[in-house]
């Protein structure tokens, strides 16, 4: 890759992995003002601003936040663990003060906005996170339980839970890597899309992700086969498979 | 905001403005290996993968394209336009390659977490590309024909044309600034959501978001009818009101 362009944000991406082992030491409320600071300036669809975020430190509610979650330490022993919410109720307030009414909340293209926009914002704090020394990981996790959450946080109507990210200063002893993704041919096509694109290199794929976690003591995994358990099973959705009665209890139909 | 820490990659972060107007100037194959690069290596839901992009420089399919959507010099003056697709297709070829069935992928949180992590890949991507000094623009309007994009792109079943992209070098004639955001407090709560949060300082982003599009040659504009006209009526959809039979036609139920 030595001929490619290059920049420091790039060298910085490149090196991003997932910290889920942190030190004790706290984040503070300016790291935080300067990490979703940054996130406001990312792109938002048709500048609607739907999203908000709740930076909880209180030892006990992470607690009850992770046992709703099947119990994770880099919930629990993060120092700040965001959760990033699809907010469509200013949006409402503001219709509503107008004499109109909010008309579409119920489509699912404002579901599907509001995650786009909070995988952009959520990414653009994270990656702020990385340039000051902190690390973090998604927690995608919290939407195994929406309805506990939702209480918890004190959810409103047209609010919802969308995405967690536990944050703080990475443990040096965690040891992780950066996990090996499918090749640039696997994802990036030209003009139209070409299904056989991937297929040559998977098998050079799955010897890099093979080798990857034999390196953190697990050997003998395969991408293909975790993928099926994933994506090919109910169980593999744990709970996640009730996530449109979710999604209605919370305002947002999706229909 | 003198006090709060920053880096260089924030520095990036904050002064990001939507680029609509380009140089003639190409974007290389290595510029673009080295965006969908950096793209590739920040988080994916359970290492899943499970998007696509497509870069189009063709001039004839940018014109098709951008006439489906309501016709946009962004979208044929880019030097390349980016397709980012959902893309389940890989991992249902993976499952049943194993005897296995897609026996989830009619599920809305798979569409769901396709968007947020379609969203995460495209910000870095976006980002990436500022730090080599181009610019562009997220194009949320292709969703508002996805069934002639997904013909035009040749999408199979299981891949859905979630977000466009235009990259180029950046015309400095177009002299757009930086958009106001609402406050930070009016996004970030603590411990528990607070609905009443962004009221005290939304007379103050009136005002900040007027003067901004004044200085435009916009002037008398409002966040709150903004909003209202975009998400208040169906007119405001721009045809998106039908995404739920969009997503079907592509294997995204969505149940």
């Amino acid at each position: 890759m030595s001929e490619l362009p290059t920049s420091a944000v790039i060298d910085l991406q490149r090196a991003h992995r997932s910290v889920r082992k942190f030190l004790d030491t706290p984040v503070t409320d300016a790291q935080l003002a300067a990490i979703i600071g940054a996130a406001q300036h990312a792109s938002t669809s048709s500048n609607l601003q739907v999203w908000s975020v709740i930076a909880i430190r209180d030892a006990e509610r992470k607690a009850r936040l992770s046992a709703a979650i099947g119990n994770h330490a880099y919930v629990t022993h993060a120092p700040v663990f965001l959760v990033w919410v699809a907010d469509l109720a200013r949006n409402a307030e503001l219709i509503k003060a107008q004499g109109g009414e909010p008309a579409t909340f119920h489509l699912i293209e404002n579901t599907l906005l509001s995650g786009l926009d909070i995988g952009i914002a959520a990414q653009s704090a994270l990656l702020a996170a990385e340039s000051l020394g902190l690390g973090g990981v998604f927690v995608g996790g919290i939407r195994n339980n929406p309805a506990v959450l939702s209480a918890e946080l004190g959810l409103p109507k047209y609010a919802f839970p969308m995405v967690g990210m536990s944050i703080g200063v990475p443990d040096p002893d965690e040891g992780t890597g950066l996990k090996p993704r499918l090749p640039l041919t696997g994802v990036l096509h030209h003009e139209q899309y070409d299904g056989d694109r991937w297929k040559p290199s998977i098998e050079q794929y799955e010897e890099s992700y093979e080798g990857y976690f034999a390196g953190q003591g697990h050997p003998g995994r395969s991408w293909a086969r975790t993928v099926a358990k994933r994506l090919g099973t109910i169980e593999g959705m744990h709970g996640r498979h009730t996530m449109r009665d979710s999604l209605r209890e919370q305002g947002f139909d999706s229909e």
